[in-house]
C-alpha cells in the first residue's frame, strides 16, 4: 500500500495554521504527500510543514488529482462548491464548515464517539462539528455510553477567536484602547471608552463591546430568537450522539477571552450517576483531563487549556435535586480540538483505513 | 408621625458608598435623621448625604439608640454580632451580609417578590439575598406568580466587583499588566504574563487570572464540590420564591466585568408559558427592562446595565425540547438591585409601616 496523499484546503487561514502546527507535531501517519491549496491570493506561498518547504497551489478541479484525502477549512460557500468537487476527483473530503453537518448523507464525526460514522460516507465528504459543540462531546459522548443521555442544558463562555481572526484582534485592540485609563473607565462607559478611542462599533465582529464584557450572542438570528450557535449545538449533539429525541436548551454567549471555549453542563442521565463514576469514566478518556480538586483551587479555566489537544473537565457535582444528573464545566481549544485537530483526527482514522 | 431615623453601619465601603448615592437620588422618605456608622478606623469623617455634611460615629450599641431601622453593609462576622445589638435597641436591622439569610426567624425579602414577608421578623432583624441570587429574582419571582416555577438551571457569569473592591482592583491591574503587550501574549500564557509584571498569583481575590479568562468558582468550597454561591443561589432563591422543593442546579463562574452579574436561566414551570406572556409580564414589571430584539441586535450586556437599578432581561425563548420551559439571559448591577439598592428598598417599604 502506498501512503496516502493529503491536501489541506485553506492552508494559510487561522486554523489552517494551526493544522500545519498539529501535522508537524503528530506523526502518526506518514504521509505519500502533502498538498497546501489555497486561493489565488495566497498561491505561490511556501511554508515549512514536517521539514519539506512547500508550495501553496491554487483551488482548481485538478488540484484534487490524486488527492486520497482533503480537509476543508474555509467559509461554508466555498466547502460547498469545493467538497464535492474534491469528491469527485476521488478524495475523501472532511469538511470544518458548516455547509454539510446537517446532510443527513453526511456524516458528522468526533473519533472518540462515534467513529464508526466515518464509514458511511455517500457523497464522499465528512462534517467537522461546530467548535463549540466539539468542545463538550467527548465528555458527552463518554458518559453517553454509560449512563444514557436525555437531556442537556448547556451556557457557553465562547472565545473571541471563534469568530476568527478579526474577533482575535478586536479584542485586543479593545484592550489596547482602555490601556492606562482603566481605573478611570467606570465599568458602565466601555462602549464610550472605545469610541473615544477611534474603535467604531461597527467595525466589531461582535454586537457589542466585549472587553469588561459579555455577549450573550454568536451567529446569525433563527426562528423565535434562537441564535444559528445554540441551534447547532443542540442538533449536532443529537447528530453526534446518535440521540434524534435528546432534549436540549443551550444559551451561546461570548467573553472576553482569546481562544478556548467553555461550556457549563447539566447532563441528565437514564441511570444513576455519580462524581466516582464520572471521575473513574474522565480519567480513563486519552483525550480528556480531568482537573477537579476544588479543595486545592484546582478546576479548568480556559486560559490553561489553551494549546491543549484534550478537552478539560472539572467542577463535576451530582445534582442535588434532579435525579441522574451531573453538573460539569469543561474547556477546549476552540482552535484544535475544536477545529482543525478534530478534523485531522478524522484523516488519521481515514488513513488507517486507506 | 415622626419621620424615622435610618442608620448606615458601614457608610465608607463599596456597597455603602453605593448606598449613600442611592439616598441622594431616591427621595420618597424624608428621614426623620441619617445615621453613619463605621468601624473606630473610618469615624469622623465627613460625607455629604441629601446636602448635610454628616459626621461618621463609630460602631456602639448606643449608636443605635434612637434609630428606627439599622442597614448593616459589613462582613458577616461583624453582622453577625452587631445587628442583634441593634434589635435590642429597638431598631429593624436590615442585614447584607450572609449571617442570617437561612435563619428560619429572618426573612429573606425582594420588595417585588415578598414584600409581605417584612412583617414576620421575630428576631427584628430583614436578610438581603446574595448578589448573585438577587440579580435573576425579579424575573423569576413575577413569571413564577404567573406559571408556577418547578425547576430552575443557572449559569452566572459574576463581575469582579462581587469580591469587593479588591476584586476591582485586581482586574483593572491584571488588564494594566497586559497593556501595549496584549498583541505578544499568546493567549495561554496569562498567567506569566502578570508574573512578570509583578501581580503575583497569591495577591489576588480570585483563585486563578481573571483577564483573558474565566473562572469556575465563586465562595469557599462546600459539600460534594458545591461552591457556596451555588448553594446561595438555590438555597435563597428557595427561600425568597416560598418554594422550598424548588429544584435547582447553579454553576457560578467569574468573568473579566467589573460591575453587574449576568445569569443564563433554564426555568421550567407547571403551566403553559409563551414568550409573547413573559414579554408581557417582563414589560410590566417596573424594575425590569425587557432588552430582546435580536434582529437589531438588541440584548442585555452587563456593560449597559452598571449604575442601572432595574434589571434587564432578554434572549427569551421558548425551550424546543422542554414543555412548559423559557430560556433568558438576566443582568443585574451587583452592587445596586445585588446589593445597596434592594436593602433600601427594604427600608422604604418598611417606612411605610413604621
Amino acid at each position: 500500500m502506498t501512503a496516502p496523499v493529503i491536501a489541506l484546503v485553506g492552508a494559510t487561514g487561522a486554523v489552517g495554521t494551526v493544522m500545519i502546527d498539529i501535522m508537524n507535531t503528530r506523526s502518526s501517519v506518514p504521509w505519500g504527500e502533502i498538498r497546501l491549496i489555497a486561493s489565488a491570493r495566497s498561491a505561490g506561498k511556501k511554508i515549512n510543514v514536517r521539514g519539506q518547504e512547500l508550495t501553496v497551489v491554487e483551488l482548481s478541479p485538478e488540484a484534487f488529482d490524486g488527492v486520497d484525502i482533503a480537509m476543508f477549512d474555509v467559509p461554508d460557500e466555498v466547502s460547498k462548491e469545493w467538497a464535492p468537487i474534491a469528491a469527485e476527483r476521488g478524495a475523501i473530503a472532511i469538511d470544518n464548515s458548516g455547509a454539510f453537518r446537517m446532510d443527513a448523507d453526511v456524516p458528522l464525526v468526533v473519533p472518540e464517539v462515534n467513529a464508526d460514522q466515518i464509514d458511511n460516507r455517500p457523497r464522499g465528504i465528512i462534517s467537522n462539528p461546530n467548535c463549540t459543540t466539539l468542545s463538550m462531546m467527548a465528555s458527552l459522548g463518554a458518559l453517553h455510553r454509560e449512563f444514557e443521555l436525555k437531556e442537556l442544558v448547556v451556557s457557553s463562555y465562547q472565545a473571541a477567536s471563534g469568530a476568527g481572526q478579526s474577533g482575535i484582534d478586536r479584542l485586543y485592540a479593545e484592550i489596547s484602547a482602555l490601556a492606562g485609563k482603566e481605573a478611570g473607565v467606570a465599568a458602565g462607559d466601555v462602549a464610550e471608552a472605545l469610541a473615544a478611542a477611534g474603535l467604531s462599533a461597527e467595525d466589531s465582529p461582535f454586537p457589542a463591546p466585549l472587553v469588561l464584557n459579555v455577549v450573550p450572542w454568536a451567529g446569525s438570528l433563527k426562528d423565535d430568537g434562537w441564535s444559528s450557535e445554540e441551534l447547532k449545538v443542540r442538533n449536532e449533539a443529537r447528530k453526534i450522539l446518535g440521540i434524534p429525541d435528546l432534549k436540549v436548551s443551550a444559551t451561546c454567549v461570548r467573553v472576553p477571552v482569546v481562544t478556548t471555549h467553555s461550556l457549563a453542563v447539566h447532563a441528565v442521565f437514564a441511570r444513576e450517576v455519580t462524581v466516582e463514576a464520572a471521575h473513574k469514566i474522565f480519567s480513563e478518556q486519552p483525550t480528556i483531563v480531568l482537573v477537579d480538586d476544588p479543595a486545592a483551587q484546582k478546576f479548568p479555566t480556559p486560559a490553561d487549556v489553551v494549546g491543549e489537544d484534550p478537552t478539560y473537565v472539572g467542577r463535576v457535582r451530582q445534582a442535588l435535586d434532579f435525579p441522574n444528573t451531573l453538573d460539569f464545566f469543561v474547556c477546549g481549544d476552540n482552535l484544535r480540538k475544536g477545529a482543525a485537530l478534530n478534523t485531522y483526527e478524522v484523516a488519521e482514522e481515514l488513513a488507517k483505513r486507506l
